[in-house]
């Protein structure tokens, strides 16, 4: 959570100008994203979201990020609308930066969430994979399995070690998940990253899924094991209620009900999904200082999640 | 700028639960304040800022600073109001962190300023300082030119060579300052840190005067040097335009003209300014681990800006 860069008010109204949005009332830098620098933006007509590309996207992938959000937009999915400036275009750049303008959306991040709102996300996601199967641009998923496994292998086994003990058992348990990972799986284009933080809410209504930049082809029910995974469990990596996680597959299904093979390939999926938030939590914690000012998210809360996975097979899903 | 605590969903909608102003429908962490922690919130009612009182602040002093912005408030200063829970209180206590919200005011603050603007930054500046002097509350300065050549003493001269080869001069010229300080000048209430980011403006127009956690009892005439300090220079330390300090001087002096003995110390107090965020500056340079994620402000800015009011004396406000 950052501002990488400052945008002075008289850069922020020249940007805007380039929009057919109003005039500028106030901006101020939000703490959101880590691979990109955001403001609230007030114009005298609405609010929106600019945001600043800095690192980790690349701009060629721009196309996809947000003609995705104006995809699922279209077909009525809580996602913000992506604004295009005058000439259409849907971002432009600051000196060697690109910036877009975004629609922004009301609602708060739940932390403690109930089984209403695991239901309505289960909701919000079949809804964005049924509309993103129109979708005509593809994407590569580059954190799958394989990938994700070779992070933590690039890291090395002492390295793992020192952020916990139990940390390089992670080794032996990726070759397991790479050798057994699921095929021909129903495929979408799926957000791959839908923890709390990146869904808005009010009350037990989704009214905004955001940060799609890690948007990609894949198997949904991936994406319903990755979203299982960010949501079910506490701190201690424990399930907090078994009903959270019956209430995200009810809703999920109440839209697009899961196949045979997607059901059976849930367990493995899901130690997936955590040994990818294992690997980028583990690499982003040795890049960074620990006297930094930036609070590192623990690879461990992902361990215990994937040991959850592995002890419990498929009654982790009932 | 940071957010150093996590407020979750729950926590905020508990929170604004104890106030008079609707519902929570958004919230956002944003990267303003150095010793707080800022949200931007959204009721069904209207927007609000939300701050958390991290470190720096002592809580005792928040009936001063907290009762200024009603009073500065309702005698119309452009400044925000102090938003009361529904008991009257102007804080309450998240855990033990003590938390006030605060009205939300538009505008941007202006990076590359122009005289109109000066000129209406000076007239707010003159609007608040008459209207403190019916505030009943005291506050002593804490930054005085004493207090913060000690700082600078508390640094040594080697660290500050350290920062900057000729920084360690400033020890000499600060006894200098401290020995001819102008006593006796009008005093009020005076904001003492009004940098343009403590200044929201539309177009010419101040629309808030913010970040009042410097306010304290002191002489009017050295707000004024301050804000001449803090807004008349470019990065290199040259003054920027003449016009600038003119039009400052000039919108005060439209609501308050200066008398002869603070026109006459203007340069003293410009140097005690200037003396004040060096000394600051330096200490957080020091504190601040060179690759910490915080930008670092460098004392060198303010050692140019000190040069120049000693080498042009009265006519630097001319």
């Amino acid at each position: 959570m950052a501002v990488y860069t400052h945008l002075g008010a008289e850069d922020l109204a020249r940007l805007i100008a380039e929009y057919d949005v109003g005039e500028l009332v106030s901006a101020k830098g939000i703490a959101e994203g880590v691979s990109n620098s955001n403001w609230l933006i007030e114009t005298t007509r609405a609010r929106y979201i600019l945001t600043m590309y800095e690192r980790r996207i690349d701009p060629a992938d721009l196309p996809f990020f947000l003609g995705l959000l104006d995809h699922l937009s279209d077909a009525n999915c809580p996602v913000p609308r992506t604004i295009h400036d005058r000439s259409g275009a849907a971002w432009r750049k600051i000196d060697d930066k690109a910036v877009a303008l975004i629609e922004f959306l009301p609602g708060v991040s739940p932390t403690t969430p109930n089984p209403a709102q695991l239901r309505a996300v289960g909701v919000a996601l079949a809804q964005t994979h049924l509309a993103a199967q129109g979708f005509p641009m593809t994407r590569a998923n580059d954190l799958g399995p394989p990938q994700t496994l070779a992070m933590l292998v690039q890291c090395g086994r002492d390295a793992l070690a020192l952020i916990d003990p139990e940390l390089p058992a992670v080794l032996a348990l990726g070759d397991g998940i790479v050798a057994s990972w699921p095929s021909d799986l129903p495929a979408s284009i799926i957000h791959s990253d839908l923890f709390p933080d990146n869904v808005l809410m009010l009350g037990d209504r989704v009214t905004g899924m955001i940060d799609f930049y890690f948007a990609c082809s894949g198997a949904m029910a991936y994406d319903l094991a990755v979203t299982h995974a960010a949501w079910c469990f506490d701190q201690s990596g424990r399930r907090n209620y078994a009903e959270l996680g019956k209430a995200l597959i009810e809703g999920y299904e109440s839209l697009r009900p899961l196949s045979e093979s997607e059901r059976t390939a849930l367990p493995s999926l899901a130690q997936g999904a955590c040994l990818r938030f294992i690997a980028s939590r583990a690499q982003d914690w040795l890049d960074t200082p620990a006297d930094a000012l930036v609070r590192r998210k623990d690879p461990m809360d992902f361990m215990r999640r994937l040991e959850f996975y592995r002890a419990n097979g498929q009654s982790a899903f009932t």
